[in-house]
């Protein structure tokens, strides 16, 4: 093995026993957190957006980003507090990131938290941030062969949701194949079909987040 | 600086003299090289799919997933030779990678070569593969903050390549703000609007391309 390899393991041993130590913080307050992996333009925001009216006053958002705070802003429009991670150059969230958001971040208060990494379907499923569940948000616009393509991110997946299916009209997607190869990675997956433009779904998807959640408890 | 830090840059500096090499080679049998760089689902594959009948005979693939081989089979299907690289979980393609590829796939009788990274609006923009450009690939069902949020990838695009125009009377995207944006990392960046499906702007990508190849050559 060589010097290199030895010593990222390290770094990511340590980011490992950090990431233990948010999830007993975020359990010792009654937290649920939920870490959201997707492409670019999956529609994690917006999906967050649809959801925020649902839960205002008892969630909050940590949003990842390389640059700008328009997705902070976007969130906190729709009523949730709201606090972004500029990771300038890195591809995803860690769990030191998170950490020192805290610092200056007030999580006081809800149960609920939600964590969008960066755009990103590879890099963020590799890496824990104290969260209870990963979720793997794929947008109808991407093709049906993402699932299949990104296997990784399917199998650290607790569910699949897929958004912008008010587009399925214009687009080639098939979202028996996308469940079907989603379910190799993880047999009897959740699959959520959604829109956050007329709606669809996110209903059903909040509902068994707070299931998952009161399960937890 | 940690020792960490001073090992991945020496792996870097040993993937900057491969690219070099891979560079020289590509030269010398006059092929000219695209990297192109795009999230998952931005449409790298169809665009190439549109592509492909007004090069066939002088142009081949490489093709960077992390898993299966889909995007090989389509490029084939469309007439030109490609090669399929699996990263396995690796989330960029690397001049080794690219290296080892040429071992198995000949690239004599062609004077142009497109690599497709893996879907990442991130990782593939640190990495060189010997390419003569890189070209960044955004859909506009993504929405039009990309550019904006992905800095890195503009800067070392030497075009931003906008895809699925035909989608724009159904989704919300400006493309003067994506102009605009990637203009802000690289001013007057080419700004290619397309559509495989209507084929609108391909003819253009094209043509601005193969000049680029002359330019060189």
């Amino acid at each position: 093995m060589s010097k290199t390899i030895k010593l990222e393991q390290k770094v990511q041993a340590k980011g490992h026993e950090l990431a233990a130590e948010l999830r007993e913080l975020f359990r010792s307050k009654g937290i649920f957190v939920v870490n959201l992996i997707g492409s670019p333009g999956s529609g994690k925001t917006t999906l967050l957006q649809a959801i925020a009216p649902k839960v205002r006053g008892r969630a909050a958002v940590i949003e990842g980003d390389l640059a700008t705070d328009v997705d902070k802003r976007r969130i906190e429009e729709a009523g949730l507090r709201a606090h972004q991670i500029n990771t300038v150059g890195a591809c995803h969230l860690d769990a030191m990131m998170v950490r020192d958001a805290l610092e200056t971040f007030s999580i006081e208060g809800i149960d609920l938290l939600f964590i969008e990494n960066v755009g990103n379907l590879v890099c963020p499923a590799s890496f824990e941030l104290g969260e209870d569940i990963k979720v793997a948000v794929v947008s109808v616009t991407e093709g049906d062969d993402k699932p299949a393509k990104y296997p990784k991110a399917m199998r650290v997946a607790s569910a699949l949701i897929v958004t912008k299916a008010d587009l399925l009209p214009h687009v080639r997607c098939d979202i028996d194949r996308m469940t079907r190869d989603a379910r190799e990675q993880v047999p009897d997956m959740p699959v959520f079909v959604t829109s956050a433009e007329d709606g669809q779904g996110v209903d059903d998807l909040l509902a068994w987040i707070l299931e998952r959640a009161r399960a937890r408890a």
